[in-house]
């Protein structure tokens, strides 16, 4: 059974400027199971906060940089971005948290003081801005975690496979603290992403035609995003017809497997739509897939958002008469959603039942098999397993 | 001296229904000096008006295609697409237009009924969109003008460089009277794209930074919207280091030619304006122009709007990641105008001084000389020559 924050918060006031011992997972090499360590947790610094994390849950991006396939790989590393957490403690200078707070970490953060924080349509950090690459916090160029005196380090800023992580504090987000932290932890990144996709970026009309390109966890919340628009046709795009039944929990309407055509599948989306969709999401990461939710908008109003990872040497290429026929295509981070500005009033959507959350949490695991969850994941099995981190 | 509306009016009562022998300017093939001819000019039939020609002005496209490098040759041809122009007669079904209204032709129309001119967003109109390659009359498939029972082929449904000719009541804008048509004749076309390129698509916030590709007349036209919209910084960017004195009248206040550095001109605009400009316009067509013009736009919030046409064969060519940080682009036809809902309005932004046009209008020949018009192009000399008719 999970802690009562009451319970949670008597605990913390002895910790507070100490350091922590507790478990963490721990990826000690690339595509090695993860492993539960006994780990020190050291007290936050100035302007970053110590969180409990409760419920975490797995995201594609931590299984690709487990992998370490085409990046710079940086091991032994504590990963995990997805989660539900209660503030600890605070360091010097944090005034926007205090201990007991309910937040969802951030892989990106929001520092409110940066030309991005400060323009209405940006949501990319100039300081907290999401960087893989960094394994150490910015404050001292170090990690917090360690074992044995050997540093393991962090990942986006999160490492939330971890009882107690610390994160700068532009990287958690206070929300309601009645929202269930088992279900809103699937807000930190995947779900909003695709959300904000298309309620913030592609912004479909009622009655529109919405294309979504990957029904994976994002995809389908660029449909969830979709369907609270009120679109009236949601044409769901996927290389597995196995993911078509699922999807239509999700308001997806129409399917189109590429691989059923010998055409071009924009020419098949055009065919369906009288000359194109109102609107597209490109969720997969797949140059072809972007090519084509861009090709498959209607000219004249038609908006293509893209939202998936590419490669590092993709390239993305049209007739240029595709744009000036009066398309618009878009890119998003985030589903443009300002981490701590915006999430709040994403959970809000949970709470009042606008946004429903339940049918992407497809399995549950206790900490202690957090490996499974990878498991699930890699066999396509899962949208989301939320890793419970008091079993 | 121009002839005054009544002085028009008079005279036209006496030719309603009948074939009208008149003046006009025939490109008898690519590229040779267009010979004055007498033609005859038949009645306007169904949705169909037939407009007496004031004033008329050259535009590149024009030129472009009596050049015909590159397209399907057709000729003998009535160039001209920018004019002003009185209502002499109009055909069956013709309701919103009567003798005497002053109208200006358009390139490319808007019949108020398809789904394109029902969306808020497009001026594509399904029906009266631009044909180049047409040179008939939608209703019966012929031209209406002739020489001895030769038929000349119309060019883009309006062929102005005639005293009349016969347009789709689609593809006339009418406008108010008291409007002087030597100077709102530019509307037509050129001036209306670039304006219209900035102030309804790309939208740049007072004290915002905007660069401009091309300093041509529609370059200049998105230069003029971008010093409406009260732009701070209007950087200008031309392979030719002379425009820039004249840009300068057209609000642009910094300057940019690429053949000046050693590194892409986007990296040199990125440099300038801490990362990027906010708004980019691009006016020349070049496919290297528009991805650079794409690229040096600010991450989070940049957007960049495609006006120029490209070559049949070009490739936009960017990477992907290069949109999903957040930028935006955008393609533009006649500046997002509906010829008919929308001109009225940027002929009244003339009239009440908000809009400068007698910037644009660089040099002025009688119809007897229209070649000069075509030589003042070709040279680079001119931005608009008005041609008048009465002369």
């Amino acid at each position: 059974m999970a802690s009562t924050a009451g319970q949670v918060m008597r605990r913390m006031a002895s910790t507070a400027g100490q350091v922590i011992r507790c478990k963490a997972a721990v990826a000690w090499e690339a595509g090695k199971p993860l492993m539960i360590e006994e780990v020190e947790v050291a007290p936050p610094q100035a302007m970053e906060v110590r969180l409990k994390i409760l419920f975490t849950s797995l995201c594609h991006t931590d299984v690709y940089f487990w992998e370490a396939k085409g990046q710079t790989p940086l091991f032994p590393r504590i990963f995990g971005h997805e989660a539900g957490a209660i503030v600890e403690s605070v360091g010097e200078g944090v005034t926007d948290l205090k201990p007991g707070d309910h937040v969802l970490p951030v892989f990106t953060g929001e520092c409110k003081e940066c030309r991005q924080c400060k323009s209405e349509e940006s949501n990319m950090c100039d300081l907290l801005r999401i960087n893989t690459d960094r394994g150490v916090m910015l404050n001292d160029g170090k990690s917090r975690f360690s074992i044995r005196g050997q540093p393991i380090y962090h990942f986006v800023g999160t490492s939330t496979f971890s009882e107690y992580t610390v994160v700068h504090v532009g990287c958690a987000a206070k929300i309601n603290p009645a929202a269930p932290l088992d279900k809103v932890c699937v807000l930190s990144c995947g779900i909003s992403t695709g959300l904000g996709a298309t309620l913030n970026v592609a912004k479909p009309n009622k009655g529109s035609s919405v294309a979504i390109f990957g029904l994976g966890a994002v995809g389908l919340a660029a449909a969830e995003g979709a369907r609270i628009s009120g679109a009236s046709r949601i044409i769901g795009v996927d290389l597995n017809s196995n993911r078509f039944e699922e999807a239509k929990k999700f308001g997806v309407t129409e399917f189109v497997n590429p691989k059923d055509h010998d055409k071009p599948v924009q020419e098949v989306i055009a065919d369906m739509t009288n000359g194109g969709v109102d609107r597209s999401v490109e969720c997969t990461g797949s140059i072809s897939a972007m090519v084509s939710a861009f090709e498959c908008v209607h000219d004249g109003w038609g908006v293509a958002v893209l939202v998936g990872v590419p490669n590092k040497d993709d390239a993305f290429k049209t007739h240029p008469m595709n744009i000036l026929n009066e398309r618009t295509l878009k890119g998003t981070f985030f589903g443009n959603y300002k981490p701590r500005s915006d999430l709040p009033s994403v959970v809000e959507k949970y709470m009042n039942k606008e946004l429903e959350l339940e049918k992407f949490i497809t399995h549950e695991v206790p900490f202690s098999e957090i490996n499974k969850a990878f498991e699930y994941m890699l066999s396509g099995a899962s949208l989301r397993c939320i890793i419970r981190m008091d079993a």
